[in-house]
């Protein structure tokens, strides 16, 4: 019944609901389940953009810049964050914190910052099933904004409708480790900061590496300059991103694109409901501890340490 | 018996021998648990060093002059570079042909990277399983470096038995972003590139930092300045890695860490295995597409999808 209300109230676009659903869904929480069916019900279609960079490249800036011109069209905006546990990532409630006050008062704008949830892993299923919620809660725009290294974080921009890829002026040594996968991931490219020095080079040598790509949907990426904290070129990206989504509708890579994100969801949500299975008894988790502590002093091989919880479980 | 042989060939050292043993594993294929248990009772106790960093923070070089002095010294050193699918990593086959004009001429060393291996994950787990191959295999140093960004990546890095981190100066307006995390997971940090500008605000920053941390293992991280490409501070960051491991021994924490890691290995493997047990059968794979492309029509969510693959196996 609670699940029901909460569903109903997430659709009617309450905030204080979508925060709700969202930790529930973040937590694991044993109705979490039962939420995300209704969830998926309650779904309306809204864009999903990925954005990713590398730490530095200005992308909450860019984000937010980006959030309120879509605002400034009368839009409601969702933000997740995929804050991974990193020395490298923006901390999730100093990051929130600050945009709170640019953007937090406006309730048309909803933020989350999404963290790695220990070892029991789920960051990228919690994060796609957050931007569900978002979207039955009407926020047309949905923003997801990762660190671009990591697998699950990779992931989670290819689960978007259109990435986008923040580059920086500068990145000369670095570019050449720029290789395959940026021509996979990206359907647009950003270069922010671009009032600083090296931008020339940087725009070459991007080019150069889209020109060798082969996309096999006759998109050719664009390359948007930015400088997001001067609020310039941020309508060029919108813009970049509505042409994106026109040349994509119905386009057949685009559906083999949203076959291959549902495939990766289910899969990702099955690896979890089956360890969550296995290790729901206390039992389970007594045996878990146990077997570390034989593997941790080298009594044991973690090989056969899970084929006796396996086992285990099947009796 | 093909297995028994390839274990054998790799507690000899052959490194032909390793490239497959690592292969096998990397591509989950039906003989490799049985060879990595055969591979975890040949374990011999290599000192493990993860080593992460920002794109563009020299880790490459950094890894390559550390493999040299172990070199020098007489050691057999092992490099596992992590490589997700990214646009911000470096490529595996590229990095792997340049670094082989540097050391893979010299048969002490043994290279090798490891990249994403699709939605099926197992990254971590293939990582740490290779790094136990190269321990059967009498390598006594193995470096593994990663991309330090990333649930996968950062669980690598806290699997070694020392874990450096690598900045840059002028990273001023991001130290901010280097929070929490950065306290978890480095027991050395190393300033590299310690000729450009900037080094003593960033030395400044992270000694702040670490001022505020609070480890419970009485060790005090310290922080190395070095210059990969001119060989400069190597001995050092080699000889602060040996003060750690010194201070670790027999110490109460350094045995909890143990244990986590046992335990976040058992957990990884554990996952992987019960996702490949269900979608073992081409029924199995089938339904898992067909449930995919009814996702992906939204004519389901991937809740009920799951649902579904849980009860057919459990049929």
């Amino acid at each position: 019944m609670a699940t029901e209300n909460l569903s109903e109230r997430v659709s009617r676009g309450e905030a204080a609901a979508v925060a709700r659903a969202i930790s529930k869904i973040e937590d694991g929480s044993s109705g979490a389940a039962a939420l995300m069916k209704e969830i998926y019900q309650r779904s309306r279609g809204a864009l999903v953009i990925g954005i990713t960079g590398a730490p530095g490249a200005g992308k909450s800036s860019l984000v937010d810049k980006l959030a309120l011109f879509y605002r400034q069209a009368g839009e409601r905006v969702g933000i997740v964050a995929v804050d991974p546990s990193s020395p490298f990532s923006g901390g999730a409630i100093l990051g929130d914190r600050i945009r709170m006050q640019a953007l937090g008062l406006d309730d048309g704008v909803f933020i989350r910052s999404m963290a790695t949830r220990g070892n029991l892993g789920g960051l990228a299923r919690a994060t796609v099933d957050a931007v569900a919620i978002l979207d039955a809660a009407g926020y047309a725009k949905i923003i997801v904004e990762t660190v671009g290294v990591g697998q699950d974080e990779v992931e989670v921009v290819k689960a978007a409708d259109v990435s986008v890829v923040v580059l920086v002026p500068g990145m000369g040594d670095d570019i050449q480790a720029i290789k395959a996968g940026i021509m996979e991931i990206g359907d647009i490219f950003v270069i922010n900061k671009a009032d600083k020095e090296g931008l020339y080079a940087t725009e070459k040598e991007l080019e150069s590496l889209l020109s060798l790509a082969s996309r096999g949907d006759g998109w050719d990426p664009p390359i948007v300059k930015t400088v997001a904290t001067e609020n310039q070129g941020v309508a060029d990206l919108a813009r970049a991103i509505e042409s994106f989504c026109q040349a994509q509708l119905g386009a057949r890579v685009s559906s083999e694109r949203r076959l291959a994100i549902a495939r990766w969801r289910i899969v990702e949500l099955l690896r979890e409901s089956l360890l969550s299975r296995v290790l729901a008894t206390d039992a389970s988790v007594a045996m878990l501890n146990r077997l570390a502590d034989e593997v941790a002093t080298r009594r044991r091989d973690p090989y056969s340490a899970v084929e006796e919880i396996i086992q285990a479980a099947e009796r």
